[in-house]
């Protein structure tokens, strides 16, 4: 099981763009079209699926928000930080 | 602008596994599968856009909520009603 990092670690190692909040890691993509905002969210499943490491995903109108934990460690690990990296390469 | 519609005309025109909350209509979606959940999204988001009426859609592990609301119009209206009816048709 994944170790959680610690408060330097995240801070050090977190994308641009994304904020720590608790025990997880969030971001809110913006697009220029509600299905951008959904074909984004259908992307990103595919990785995390691939990764078996799954966010909640809330698709709003022209945004998404995306947050990461890693529950069964209780908070936030490499596996997130990871998962994160990947999702800046689909925008 | 759409009418909003009155508690009884909701309560008798929600369809099956949805239920009212406050001036939103919502159901959490169940699947055997993440990536069943993530492509409910995206087809419901097809529907969506067809519709110009856009729902909030939580993609979490194995289910996705849909909060449905006509924000112009500050509440449930029949656009919702008939959202949330085809969304009936993907599952």
């Amino acid at each position: 099981m994944a170790d959680t990092l610690s408060d330097d670690e995240i801070a050090a190692q977190l994308p641009d763009g994304w904020d720590r909040d608790g025990d997880e890691i969030v971001r809110t993509y913006e697009f220029e079209t509600y299905l951008g905002g959904v074909g984004f969210a259908a992307g990103a499943g595919g990785l995390a699926q691939e990764a078996f490491h799954h966010p909640e995903m809330t698709i709003g109108w022209r945004e998404v928000e995306v947050r990461l934990t890693t529950h069964d460690a209780g908070g936030v690990t490499e596996k997130d930080i990871e998962l994160a990296e990947r999702f800046e390469e689909l925008v």
